[in-house]
Formats: C-alpha cells, sequence, structure tokens
C-alpha cells in the first residue's frame, strides 16, 4: 500500500472515493471521522466534487446518444467500406493520444510527481489487461449468440447487463445499494427492455437455452469487466486519471492490433490502412474515443450505477433525437418504458437517503 | 352528526377510518390520542383489522379474475343470446338480497340498532344515487367514444382510471400518499398499460384530442364515482355496511330498471325476461353480484387504492390463467409489465412507512 504515504489529503476526504476504498482494501482506519469541522473549503470541494460528478455524467449520455445517431447515419449512407478492426485500433490510439497530451499540460503545471508519473511498479500495471481480456472473450462469444437469437433479440437481452452491473457492483465493490435503489434497478431494467420493445420482440422468449445461458455469460463479462475497471482506478484514488488510462488504453491498442492482424491483415495489406474511411468514420472515432474517456471519468469520480443509468438515458434520448433526424416513430412501448426509466432515475436519488 | 353519539367505540379506535373520518367531517376532536395504552385486546383487534382487510381484498381480486375469464369463455361459447339490461338488473337484486339476508341474520344475532336498522335519514340516503348516475354518464359516454378509439384502444386508454383514482383520492379523501407511493402508483399505470401491449398498440397513438378528451372524462367519472362510494361508506364508520350496500343498490336495481325499460323492452316483452339465459349467464351473474360486494367491502375496510392494486394483479392473474384455460401465450410485454406491477406493490408497502 505504498501509494498510500504519498496520497493527496484532499482526495482522501471524498467520501465516495473513500468509501469504496474503505471496502476495497478491507483495512483503512478512518482518521476523518472524529474531525467534525465542516469548513468553508470542504463545502466548496464537496461542491466542486458534485460539480465534476455531473460533468462527467452528462458527457457520457450525450456522447454515448450521438454514437448511436452517428452509427444509424453510417448505415444509411450505406454499409461499413473501412476495416472495423483498423477503427477499433484507431480509437484505443485516439484515446491513448488524448491522455498523454493532457498529462502533458498537467507536467506542465504541476511538474511530475509520483501520483502523475507514467512509469508505474508491475503491481499496478498487471491488473490493467483483465478488462481488455474479458471485452475480448465477450466480443468473441457475439458471434456465438447470433447461432441462437438474432440482433433484435440480442439488443434486448443485453439488458442483463444492467442487473449484473449493480449485483456485481455489490459483490465485487461492497458498496450497498438500499433496497429503493434495487427496485429502481429492476425497473431500469424492465423500462430499458419495455422502450425497445416492437412486433418481432416476442420472438426472444423462443431462445433456446444455449442462448440464454450465453446472454447471461456475456451479460457477467460485462458487467465484470465493468465493475473491474472502476475497482482498478478506484484503487488508487490519488493516482491520476490520464495515467490510469493510459495503461488501460494501451493494452487496449495492443489487443485491438492483434484483431487486427488476425481479420484483416490482407485488407489492410492489399488496400491500405485507411482504405474506405470517410468524414463519418472519423467523426465515429473521435465520438467513440471521447465516449472511452468519458466512462474512465464516471469510473473514477463516480460509479458503475451512473453509468448505467447515464448509457440508459442515452439510449432513450438517441430514440428522441431519430425521430427528428430520421423521422423514426415513437412507439407506446416506448412511452411506457421512458416513463418507468424515468421513476426509476427518482427512485435511485430518493433510495439514496436510506441507506 | 347525530351518529356519533350512538356508534361503537371500537370501529372509533381503527386508526385508518379514523383517519378518513377526520378529514372527511375535518371537525372532530380526538379523543384517543393521549390514552397511549395498548392493551392486548388492541393489538388483537388489529390483528382482526388486518385479516379483515385482507381477506375482503384476496376476495376482490379472485372475483375479479374469474370474471374476466367467464367473460372469455362466454364469448367463446357465442354471442351473448340474453338481454345485458337484464342480467345487470339481475346483479343488483341479487346483491341487494344478499345484503338483506345477511343483515337478516345479524338482526337475529344482536337485534336491530341504530347502526343495522334499514330504516334511515333523508340526509343519509340522499348521497346513495349519485355513484350510481355517475357510473351511467359514464356508461352512456362509452358508446361514444367508440367513434374515436376501437376496443383494443379504449383498454388501453381505461389505464388512466388508476391514476385519476389516486388524484381524486388524495383531492376528495384528503389522505396522502407517501411520494414513494406516488411514483408506485405512476409505475402501477405503466406496468398494466404495458402488459396490455400487443402489436396494434401503437393505433391508441392516433387516437384524435376527442378521444383524448373523452378517456380523461370517464376516468374521471369512474375515480369519482369510485373515491364518492368511499367516501359515503366511511362517513358513517359504525353503520352496518349491509345497509350501506343496500342503499347503493337498491338506487343501482332503480337505474338499471329504467335501462332495461328502455333498450329491451321489447325483447323482454316478446321473448320473456330469462330468455336465452344459459348456466355460464347464471354463474357471470353470481360473480358480478359477489365482485360487487367485495369492492364494497374493501372500500369499507380498505380504500380506492387498495381497490385499484387489487384489479390490476386481477388483470395479470387473468392473464395467467387464460394461458393453462384457453392456449394464451404470454407476451415479453406482459412479463415486463408483470415485473413493474410486482415492484410498484412492494414500493406502495415500502412507502408506507415514510407518510
Amino acid at each position: 500500500m505504498e501509494y498510500r504515504k504519498i496520497k493527496d489529503e484532499d482526495e482522501v476526504r471524498d467520501g465516495a472515493l473513500e468509501d469504496v476504498e474503505k471496502s476495497f482494501l478491507l483495512s483503512v482506519p478512518d482518521n476523518n471521522s472524529s474531525s467534525g469541522r465542516e469548513t468553508k473549503t470542504d463545502i466548496h470541494r464537496t461542491k466542486a466534487k458534485w460539480k465534476r460528478k455531473s460533468v462527467v455524467t452528462l458527457a457520457l449520455t450525450v456522447l454515448t446518444s450521438s454514437q448511436a445517431i452517428l452509427i444509424v447515419w453510417s448505415k444509411r449512407a450505406g454499409k461499413y467500406e473501412y476495416s472495423v478492426t483498423t477503427a477499433n485500433f484507431m480509437v484505443e490510439t485516439l484515446k491513448c493520444a488524448i491522455s498523454l497530451v493532457a498529462l502533458g499540460r498537467i507536467w506542465k503545471r504541476d511538474g511530475v510527481n509520483e501520483d502523475n508519473r507514467l512509469t508505474s511498479t508491475l503491481d499496478e500495471v498487471i491488473v490493467y489487461p483483465i478488462p481488455a481480456v474479458l471485452y475480448l472473450v465477450k466480443n468473441l462469444l457475439q458471434y456465438y449468440i447470433f447461432a441462437y437469437v438474432d440482433a433484435p433479440g440480442y439488443q434486448i437481452l443485453k439488458n442483463f447487463n444492467i442487473i449484473s452491473t449493480g449485483v456485481l457492483y455489490r459483490i465485487i465493490l461492497k458498496k450497498k445499494l438500499s433496497e429503493i435503489q434495487w427496485a429502481a434497478f429492476v425497473l431500469l431494467t424492465a423500462g430499458c427492455t419495455t422502450a425497445q420493445l416492437n412486433s418481432n420482440s416476442d420472438s426472444v422468449l423462443q431462445t433456446p437455452f444455449q442462448g440464454w445461458v450465453m446472454a447471461i455469460v456475456m451479460a457477467l463479462l460485462s458487467g465484470f469487466a465493468g465493475v473491474y475497471t472502476e475497482a482498478i482506478i478506484k484503487k488508487r484514488p490519488s493516482r491520476n486519471i490520464n495515467v490510469q488510462n493510459f495503461w488501460l488504453y494501451i493494452f487496449g491498442m495492443c489487443f485491438n492490433c492483434v484483431a487486427m492482424l488476425v481479420q484483416d491483415f490482407d485488407a489492410v495489406m492489399n488496400k491500405g490502412f485507411f482504405h474506405g474511411y470517410s468524414f463519418i468514420t472519423v467523426l465515429m472515432i473521435i465520438n467513440h474515443a471521447l465516449s472511452g474517456i468519458a466512462v474512465s471519468m464516471v469510473m473514477k469520480y463516480a460509479d458503475n450505477i451512473v453509468k448505467v443509468y447515464s448509457t440508459s438515458v442515452a439510449m432513450l434520448l438517441t430514440a428522441v433525437v431519430s425521430v427528428f433526424l430520421f423521422g423514426f416513430h415513437l412507439s407506446l412501448a416506448f412511452f411506457l418504458g421512458t416513463v418507468v426509466v424515468s421513476v426509476a432515475i427518482y427512485l435511485h436519488s430518493v433510495g439514496k437517503t436510506q441507506r
């Protein structure tokens, strides 16, 4: 626990982070409970943190909605002409580059110190490839699940992610949700699924047993990857987020590079790396990179629960914006799902007081 | 307020009834708050009241579900051969008869007193026809709304009843629901509507403005009739429920008699009153009569909110039972709606502690 020696007192006093840290490390004595003094600086700090949490959550919501809209737009413009693996690799590279630029500015301002230096111990770095591996396994499974479920059915089964994230968040990060917050989480799952219902949705009920098992395994993998990322990032609260992101993304680059070589080696060699890239491809890469960074920020300054609510709201926002952009029609099921999700958000915030 | 002189102390000490009474009469001094003694008898009494409340709620749920199943059964058996107005009249008559029989047994046991005598003051009786008139107006409107909405669309719009009952319950009976209970009520509406979704449900969104207005007016009339009935019944808590039912149903008989003469005079004269009655017709009449009495009992010993939850659960139960009886298929929307309704029931009970 070497990092504790040098960590910033300001960061430690952050209630939310401290909670997780305590539950994660299980052995940190609480030195602040007896202080009892709430100075102007403390209030200012709490406000600043609340503001930061809100900004990253809002950023994630807006970026996720625009991401889905860009996908619809690109589909309308025609099928993908470029290699998807090169685009994924570019996303990881861009995220890595943005983290390094941000880090450069911090070094210029504050100088290099223990919290923001890029070099790291093996002990710190060894856990960073794990989320990347989990996502890789999940993406591989994704090819196989389509043997049992069609694409719209898969969209509906993906809502298991919400429940699995909640359960793993509780088990791994040992953070408690109140009973009302659990009820809200069940409603969030039901509401999101309702909003996605269409005339063919009932076919998902005919999913064979293997399909259900794979959907649940994939939801657990995805939820575990998310919660594990939060655990990694929050384990060292004083460590600069850009350094943590750099290490996350460098492994992302490695894994995507392997995927690119395996799947699209010939295409890249013959047609070139950037073959088929259009303006919208570039926009999508930038958007995915910024969304990825927003997710990391939400993990650092908020948590997986906030992430799940944020992406659920983004899903609803996307549908509403698509009405204006693409002339989509909203179904009655969408309205009902939106009502249920709204009540879930309200209950989640009301439920906090009951923890 | 003559009835207060003679009312049963046991009844007055019932918290739930007393609450309503206070808010309804607005001028009753509270003589019990200083007592502070909770004897064994009190606990026994509370338990007995809780048991009575549960029994009437369960009865209403079971009767309402079997009612819907009988309707499906009778439809499968062929179209109605009998005059619907004669059946309605028979329902009111049977309810009246059952109330009188119950009353006769009570007179035999306890003798005739101020609470269970059938004769009444004009002041007491004058309000009893009002719910019957409200239901009559609502039923008349029902013929006109089909000019704007189809039958499945009307089933969906009928869920406005849930919200209107909650709002009027708050306004007229001045009983408060906690914020979480309001959230639960919104969820109950959304959940019931979701459970009823089918591939044609979206057509309800094309309902013209007049259709929406009529649906809302009908929901308000229906909600008002329900809440007003509760107010009438609870205004005199010590008055025997069978006397109150007798007066409610005697006016129901009058109004249905008028409807029968206006609509089916010729049919009844030529073919006879009981023309076209079958075994299932008799079962439906008995079921409707018992359901009606169960509604009154719920109004007396519980409230309109319990009634709404009870009939919503009955709607879901009906669908499940229909799977076994008629080979119906349950949709994904039904499952999602059931989850939302279940969470709503949970939240309603949890929300009580927050009032």
